[in-house]
């Protein structure tokens, strides 16, 4: 696979600016990130050095799709064996002692990924490696410096490059043929699960995943007093019968190859409602002040501000419950990834950021609204991904 | 929800035999195992005592569900607010604080997980908040002896109560409803995300997951040489147009409210096959040798010799490339789970647990053919959870 030249040399400049030899990731979004691999049973590790050199520990099985995706150097291993019990840990621990050798790391700056995070979902199951990893380099390099390097990671992590947006664009357009299938699955009487897997269906079996090596979706739905509920940090679908009248809430996090999608739209059962038409005018200007405030250089609280304001005006100030948005690519539903589109944000806008706005209206007992779109920052503005 | 007060014994003597005052837990299947709640965003922290006291410190908008299936006691906690920039380790570290000065545990043995696990998804993304527990508790208790506790963990979590088997048996009977479909909706022409993806849909509409409050599941369809490809330790679907004549492996990872399956079913497409029939005939009879050795108090590495030499017998011992199986349950598909059905397991099997049995046969660039089971040890031997 051709190098991302961009990515690398953004990890190269960042490394000399914390004033670190290299990086070593196990968490698969910082895999992709230090290497254009994102593993599947999270047992793969991620090398960076200041020098621009990238190296990849890869089980085996997994050679293949990393020979496919990485420019990084490949170090396959092998977790298991038929002949003796073993693990990542106990097979990685020589190669791993090799390449701090080679790369001369004893009395190096190494950084690591120390403070909580939250990791998009790589398979039905993962493996978690980074505490682990940060024994192993305790162990092999006792006297290099092991420093948390969290911030530069979540900096890096907010930025596309071309090849990390073009995927995401890619995401964005097999989430779009599913929600396309939404406004005829959903018909008063049916179950919210049935709505929900007809519209996973749809993503499941789209042909517009042909470019990818792993697409994924979670595609939830929540009708009715549910759809209040939406306002947690999480979605849930439920056994529920749809009403004639209900706002139901069609909400979606997909991925093309680690690059994630964040997606909520929100549909009347039947026959249009007054009120919900009140509530869809508020969010879609609220949506239209923020995507018109995008541009560099301006304060991410500024867009929640311009967002809110308009919620406000609409009588909705108090329902609209949460942040105006946060980092989306890396993350699929990380509240904290750059930059916080959050009233106490310190954060700033930069091209190649992307990340979501998500207006929403909730009133407990009675239904929500929200509307989710990912928008990246161009030189000129915001760029919707998910215009549809 | 009333206590399981089974498992609540289970861990008492646990906790007393290993020496610990307490067990703190971040990750969910252990939240789930010491409190009886499967968290969905990975930011509930679970601890048990040597008194057999449980805590949760869980979101708030978790609360509701955690009530629902947890006898813990419930402390609810903010990890995000409008008024401030926030996390959960900000917001919780007052409130454990509090628990441990409650609880008298400054000086206490304090049992953590420490070493590599493998984690069953339970969101679209997950908290990683196990390290960052681990440092919670050495500022909060630089007194205390933070101490692995991974296999006390690990044999706790591979016994299931009658409470957890039942959760197991309603996972396995949703699947078996999706793998009805999967005959009819394998066909020459299809491709394997169709096919995966009509298999997904029965699952998700399913009403037989109304009992549950969540009930997930990961269905992968290969085909030809790409069922090959599945003696990896992750299953993948990919965009291959079915063939007549071709292996079509149908796997799953299903779960009800945090109790995994690890299901296999291998099809052939179109008219059978005389080398599938051979194939077919040789997994089975390993599968029945296997189940034939289950009882309580034999030898793990026991069963995968019963079904290993059924394979030799047959020719295809080389071509049985894994163990036959592995704890399943907590875990959806951790190869280290407990009992480790392996040449050279040390494990005894114990009434209560639960694995899989997954005799295969793989043929690089032809295909494989894979049948996995969920078994219960029972008194008298082995319960098949997946008999369809």
């Amino acid at each position: 696979m051709q190098m991302d030249s961009e990515r690398n040399s953004r990890l190269r400049s960042a490394l000399t600016n914390a004033g670190l030899d290299a990086v070593f990731c196990a968490s698969p979004s910082e895999v992709l990130l230090l290497t254009g691999y994102w593993p599947i049973f999270a047992n793969s590790i991620g090398v960076f050095t200041a020098g621009g050199d990238a190296f990849l520990f890869v089980p085996e099985d997994e050679h293949d799709l990393a020979a496919g995706t990485s420019s990084a150097q490949l170090i396959p291993y092998k977790p298991a064996s038929l002949q003796k019990l073993t693990g990542a840990v106990q097979q990685l621990t020589e190669p791993i002692r090799q390449l701090i050798n080679r790369l001369g790391l004893q009395h190096a700056r190494i950084g690591l990924r120390l403070q909580l995070d939250v990791q998009p979902t790589s398979y039905a199951a993962m493996t978690q490696f980074r505490e682990s990893l940060h024994q192993l380099l305790a162990q092999l390099a006792p006297d290099a410096a092991l420093t948390a390097c969290d911030t530069m990671l979540e900096q890096q992590k907010a930025i596309r490059t071309p090849r990390e947006l073009a995927l995401l664009k890619t995401a964005a357009t097999v989430a779009a043929e599913a929600f396309a299938v939404a406004p005829g699955a959903i018909r008063p009487g049916l179950r919210e699960a049935e709505v929900a897997a007809a519209i996973q269906h749809a993503f499941d079996a789209s042909p517009a995943a042909e470019a990818l090596d792993r697409s994924y979706g979670f595609f939830f739905c929540m009708s009715g007093p549910n759809s209040a509920t939406a306002a947690a940090a999480y979605a849930r679908t439920r056994q529920r019968r749809i009403q004639e009248g209900d706002l139901v809430m069609i909400h979606a996090n997909t991925c093309a190859d680690g690059l994630w999608t964040d997606i909520t739209r929100t549909y009347t059962a039947g026959a249009p409602v007054p009120r919900h038409k009140e509530m869809h005018t508020a969010i879609h200007e609220a949506r239209k002040a923020a995507l018109d405030a995008v541009r560099p250089g301006v304060s991410a609280r500024s867009i929640d501000a311009a967002a809110r304001s308009v919620m406000k005006a609409h009588g909705f100030g108090a329902a609209f419950k949460h942040a105006t948005g946060h980092g989306v690519g890396f993350a699929a539903a990380d509240p904290d990834a750059l930059p916080r589109i959050h009233p106490c944000s310190p954060d700033t806008l930069q091209p190649g950021m992307t990340f979501n706005v998500e207006p929403a209206a909730y009133f407990d007992g009675y239904g929500g609204m929200r509307h989710c779109d990912v928008v990246a920052v161009s030189a000129h503005g915001a760029t919707v991904l998910t215009d549809f």
